[in-house]
């Protein structure tokens, strides 16, 4: 695929299913190891800016370390409903209460996204509007025991057997809920 | 899983992403040969409906095979440009002129489903709405050679390269535009 940038790209992340999807969507790049960092969000600080400040902030941790040629993809995704921020769960019943809290609502997924090389910087975001049926107490008892979704913010994985049995439509990008708005970094990298 | 009717389930499909689909979503069933059926739509008949009757054609083809404690499950997949129904691209140039069609617009993508056991039967379609981006003739190009979009109704996969590089939003079922709406499949079964 030659339609994007020829800088080597740096993808900064644990996660295996940003791995996945830039690699199904044809992009040539390396995994590096993603660097901790507090990821508490300022009070003020909602929505799709909490998304990107997250991005950014894992992107700052690399500042003094990107090279000459290459670019470095950092992101972050969070699920709100309404106004609150829902964070992966610390239990079972963690997990039970989240999505018994999504279960018959529409909730936004958001992942912001940082581009970084030496001398450029994006960020930016995409929001998805997912919305579940009326969830059974024993579909969320299934789930949870069988997808353990204890590493998900928001409790779930759209392509996981909830996904598909539970989401009854979505407005924006799907791959956005997985974890990367895949098209928008595509534009981005296009005239990086 | 235990939530949805226990008769034994038969997909009659020869589409390997509709197995894989209900694969992911954990359901237990047999694929069975899919008849060919003349798949030509009725002048009249447009959109859902369209989709409903190619379904329920594939299934009548077997209305006399279905035994006790047997599900039968047909889907068909439709691509509407406006009330245009997109087919399969004959060669690369139909291709091509397809995909120009899609760039830059929304289209809508429709999957008709029919699922009969010996004393019941229901059929229901999902429709989902896709925005292309602009395409580039490069793009466009690329795509077609590399992934040879021939045997797919409106010449293109939401899940290959061009679903992740090219679509900027949908509004729906995902797995609605993979071929088969399986949250609604698995509902509907529920009581079967």
């Amino acid at each position: 695929m030659n339609f994007i940038s020829d800088k080597k790209i740096l993808l900064a992340s644990k996660s295996p299913r940003r791995k996945q999807l830039l690699e199904d969507a044809g992009f040539s790049f390396t995994v590096i190891k993603s660097k901790e960092v507090d990821e508490s969000i300022p009070e003020k600080i909602t929505g799709k800016d909490a998304a990107i400040f997250l991005a950014d902030l894992k992107a700052e941790a690399y500042k003094n370390e990107i090279q000459k040629n290459t670019i470095l993809i950092t992101a972050d995704t969070i699920v709100c409903l309404k106004d609150k921020i829902l964070n992966k769960p610390k239990d079972y019943k963690d997990a039970f209460d989240i999505l018994q809290l999504l279960s018959g609502k529409e909730h936004k997924v958001i992942t912001g996204v940082s581009i970084r090389s030496v001398d450029k910087q994006i960020s930016f975001s995409d929001e998805t509007c997912v919305r579940f049926k009326k969830l059974s107490t024993e579909e969320i008892d299934y789930y949870i025991t069988n997808y353990k979704p204890y590493d998900k913010a928001g409790a779930y994985g759209i392509q996981e057997w909830i996904g598909y049995i539970g989401i009854t439509e979505i407005n924006g990008s799907y791959y956005n809920v997985m974890g990367l708005p895949i098209q928008k970094i595509y534009e981005n990298l296009k005239n990086f």
